[in-house]
């Protein structure tokens, strides 16, 4: 773990299998046709709060509603015209499955998404509106990805995987070349910047692009306490399983191990990764509707919710949180309201 | 009403008593240390909803979560040293209450507030978190604006109104003019913009700003369909009074009457009113978070309100919707995503 302000070569960013910053602005330049460069945005409340400079990265605001976008879209708008005529095929718990469809739609490419049959019905609708062709799994007894594989080698379909694939992590690593250009513009640096992590795309990516340009700031994941699977990756040093049984309300953050492609780049660049509750996640979507005006899905609001239950030090420090997803259902958005 | 494609001298916003484009560009100058450029965004969904490209001016991201911090930081950055010294009173439904509030405090001015006892707890505790001094009074017995007197009276503290004054209207007009700047950086032109009207200093300065800057943009009101005094007012060419009994879940939009400022100003830069009914409001709240995630109070989703409902005909045009104010009880939310 390198969590000190040690300028790191771009050769050691190839050496542990992360993007280039090189790649990282291409990517930024490639999907500036139809992605958002979202806001930074600010409570004084929040700030109040804590004790800090809290800033957030505002992902939700993104097409599709999560930073997946920047990901499928970096992916399929470098397909040739063969694989373009071909489709794809992605396996997502939900916003990948938005995305990869919503950039297939726009470059008309016919897309096949294999969803857990529990994943939430705005995600589910989402992708079929998108006009993709919408296979439905059980989380707990199929193997996505071989069905992914089946449809791939009937059709000829592209597979887009969620996070471990370069041009993934290149796309979502975007986030973080927005936050540093952002805080660059306002002669800010970061002490901290926090981004969810299931399958560890974004972090990786947001990890690759702020510790290339601003080595001074930390970048930690943030996940569901069931599944923590990176923290205790991270402490042992290899890729460790979640529980069969795990359960969160973060449907958004449900991997078994690490990713393949991502696990290193995360041991090498991450200062460490944190865990929140249930409860805390709920806390943080309540307080993100109130006085940041967003509706953030529970997967998306693990950053905030670590901030507000103090499992990292914030008091006079500048940190950005990635509000990553805002896909959630308006029913289970009242309970938490209600709550 | 001028909706047509006329270039406006600067003279005849003078002569309607409008704040002119020179004075609008100094309000954003000033205002800039502490407002949010709040951002333009759009969504896939809606657009294919509605047959018309609809671009959204968050203001729920605004400081205090509504357009009504512009006006008040306008106002309150202009007080003499000695008037900073003795204080401001303000009456206000809310959002005005917020706005100011949260201008003095951050410079550190007194601020007294007269708010109805009736108003969402969310814009009453807000108020006192920001340090004010909250009054509560009775919207159908109590006259607002003599208590409001009385305590200048007595206390020598300057009065902020909520928009019958050229300050605030001049403030309320910089998200006329971000709109068009932002749009001209695009090589777009707008058909049409649409703001809340309550006492109509959002949509007189909106008027004021567009219409200079952009002739062929047509700038509409959106009234509450029981506080529809605008659109009877601009019928009949004199003010009109809403009924002592209206009632509206806008709890931001309720008026008696047209300000004495801002009525000539509507009367001479709108295209027209339009007014939607609770139901049509609901539906709007609920299409914002679903596809913008975006909090957006009742009165803040009016104009969204009138694009979904085909109050205006959007085909194959650019409408800017300004979503004005996202200050919701959690609990009154709940219970629209509910229904």
């Amino acid at each position: 773990m390198s969590n000190t302000h040690t300028p790191l070569a771009p050769a050691f960013f190839s050496e542990v299998g992360a993007p280039s910053i090189t790649q990282i602005e291409a990517a930024a330049a490639r999907i500036r046709e139809h992605a958002v460069v979202t806001p930074l945005l600010e409570s004084a409340v929040i700030n109040e709060l804590t004790g800090g400079r809290i800033l957030f990265k505002a992902e939700v605001l993104q097409v599709a509603g999560s930073f997946k976008f920047r990901g499928a879209c970096n992916r399929l708008m470098q397909l040739s015209p063969e694989q373009k005529q071909a489709g794809v095929v992605a396996f997502s718990s939900g916003n990948h499955a938005l995305a990869t469809s919503a950039v297939a739609k726009l470059l008309g490419v016919k897309a096949t998404i294999i969803m857990p049959a529990d994943a939430p019905k705005t995600k589910v609708e989402g992708a079929r509106d998108n006009g993709a062709t919408v296979i439905l799994y059980d989380r707990h007894k199929d193997d996505r990805e071989a069905i992914g594989a089946e449809i791939s080698r009937q059709s000829g379909a592209v597979t887009v995987p969620p996070y471990d694939d370069l041009y993934i992590m290149t796309g979502q690593a975007t986030v973080g070349l927005e936050i540093v250009e952002a805080l660059a513009d306002v002669d800010v640096v970061a002490d901290v910047v926090l981004a969810a992590c299931s399958g560890g795309g974004l972090v990786g990516g947001v990890a690759s692009a702020v510790r290339a340009k601003s080595p001074a700031t930390a970048v930690y994941a943030v996940e569901p306490a069931e599944f923590d699977e990176l923290a205790r990756s991270l402490a042992s040093g290899k890729p460790e399983r979640n529980s069969p049984d795990a359960k969160s309300i973060c449907d958004a953050l449900q991997v078994v191990t690490p990713g393949k492609l991502t696990f290193p780049v995360n041991q090498r660049l991450l200062a460490g990764s944190l865990s929140v509750t249930d409860d805390e996640v709920r806390d943080a979507m309540r307080v993100a509707f109130k006085h940041l005006k967003l509706a953030v899905e529970p997967g998306g609001a693990v950053g905030l919710a670590a901030v507000l239950a103090g499992k990292l030090d914030v008091k006079d420090k500048t940190v950005v949180v990635i509000l990553s997803g805002g896909n959630v259902d308006g029913d289970f958005f009242a309970k938490v309201l209600g709550g």
